[in-house]
């Protein structure tokens, strides 16, 4: 098994990635209450799924609302939306505090996917295992979706944050929008389309990619809960370094899946990456060294939470571990 | 002559739209000194393309930045900051308080230029005399431009906004994002490409199309310097007023051009509405009456400014007839 879960993580990790046998024993072994990530993830995904049905409903034009709803409720792992209400937390403020900006970072996902997918861009038929949003909807409604998803998501930080002081919100909204642009999704994706069918792409340029593509909205994320929920600068920068760390592995374990399992298991084209001729880790450094470069970015990134309450920093715990053992 | 400047609005609109000889004679007949419009419109545009040359500078990754300035310097007339900087000057602020937001309006007017004109969408080939930004630079990059020309605007207004509240700040994001979202340019989008070819379509549909595909943007602009300049919430809601007047008026002056001039003169296609089947205000009320809903456009927006200070409302009332007299 490659991905052994460390010995003292164990405890906070067990749901997602081990069996049930391996459950009880690990219960039989430690008497000390477990940290539950399943229910965590359960509970905190369906208030987003929750939030995310009510803000963004069915009203006139109907289609483009379809559009909308139709990717951003496909079924999402909400990985996003939970850093950033778990970040909140963890620096004293509460999920109300968050949830506009953990429904933005989804949305910003959502529309990433949805613009990345185009036959213009990745030319992708198949997302979470159902069909593109432009395979159904058309490439102008789908083009169109993800614009409304990218202005969406400030109108709704704007106007549904409470609780929160106007100072924090207008960072925060900074944070998000910097994520996206040309120093984040936009400026990895640029690259990353200009490089397929490159013979020389070294380490640099692929982090690059990935850490403008995949990890700078997962910093988004934390960050905007951390400042959100009232994060001193020192706490808002720990969890930005912890953000950065788990981006990186987010995207390692990704390419490693794609040459390792099915489509089937993906709900997305497997060795798509392969076929596409694209830059990846595994294709770089080999299997086993991409494996190494996940577990020291798990471990550099649980680091930076030793400062915090180890209770209150369980689910971040938790979700780098998951972050580095998933399966699809 | 068809677009005759009432007498009494002449003093403020002159440069725009007469002759040199006409404004001698004009001269010669009212010796008060005019409001200058061609002045003014040079100088605060001269400041937004400074302002926009400068936050959307050339850095890395190049290409995406290279499409973003050859759409976003292209010349246009800056009608939407120079509005957005004009009411914000009328409620008591001052130009450095409006401008990030002013470039911001650029950028989101520039975006939905550039998506629109999408081979999935418009398919047009011509903008402002120049190709269009996908035939420059690949439809995936025109894609990726106006996503980041998108997030770029939020941002720019979050980071770079001074002297103003932050209260104030967070309602003007609430404010340009639901101008382009299902409430603004998206859903005005929508319904237009689903309307071409249609047989039966009224001046209600056709209303709501540049209610939000034109208006939006122009009642963004104007609210966003009000809110900015400290206006208070009656004098938003006038400025509100007057900018959906000047927003409808736009489209409904853009709808006659598109019959009555040559592509030469306009910089685009003409003729493209009817080419494209789409519905145009000459279309469904003939030019006369499109004109006569022009003048009383321009009225009406013009009585919303008549409890302000007339002076310091003299570069909205330009500008009200600088959009109903324009010739491109």
């Amino acid at each position: 098994m490659p991905f052994v879960v460390p010995r003292r993580n164990r405890s906070l990790s067990v749901s997602a990635v081990l069996t049930k046998e391996e459950t009880l024993r690990e219960e039989e072994e430690d008497p000390k209450p477990v940290f539950d990530f399943k229910s965590y993830m359960l509970q905190k995904g369906n208030s987003v799924n929750q939030a995310l049905d009510a803000v963004v409903s069915i009203r006139e034009p109907k289609k483009i609302h379809e559009a909308m709803r139709y990717s951003l409720l496909a079924g999402g792992k909400r990985v996003r939306p939970v850093l950033c209400i778990a970040a909140c937390e963890l620096v004293g403020g509460n999920e109300s505090m968050a949830m506009p900006a953990a429904c933005a970072v989804e949305m910003i996902h959502t529309m990433s996917l949805i613009h990345d997918d185009l036959p213009c861009m990745d030319n992708d038929d198949l997302r979470r295992g159902k069909p593109t949003n432009h395979k159904v909807f058309g490439e102008d409604v789908a083009v169109l979706a993800g614009d409304a998803l990218l202005a969406f998501s400030f109108e709704n930080m704007a106007v549904s944050t409470v609780g929160v002081l106007p100072s924090r919100v207008v960072k925060a909204v900074g944070e998000l929008a910097k994520s996206i642009g040309i120093e984040g999704l936009v400026a990895g994706q640029v690259v990353d389309i200009n490089s397929e069918g490159l013979k020389e792409v070294g380490l640099d340029h692929l982090e690059f990619i990935h850490q403008h593509k995949t990890a700078a909205l997962l910093e988004g994320s934390v960050v905007l809960g951390a400042i959100l929920g009232g994060g001193s600068d020192d706490e808002v920068e720990k969890l930005r370094t912890f953000a950065r760390c788990i981006g990186l592995l987010f995207q390692v374990v990704d390419d490693i899946l794609d040459v390792t399992k099915s489509s089937r298991e993906l709900g997305k084209t497997a060795g798509k990456d392969l076929v596409a001729d694209k830059v990846t880790y595994p294709k770089l450094l080999g299997i086993e060294k991409s494996r190494e470069l996940a577990d020291k970015l798990n471990k550099d990134a649980q680091q930076q939470l030793s400062g915090f309450d180890q209770e209150k920093a369980a689910p971040l715990i938790a979700l780098s571990n998951y972050i580095a053992y998933r399966q699809n």
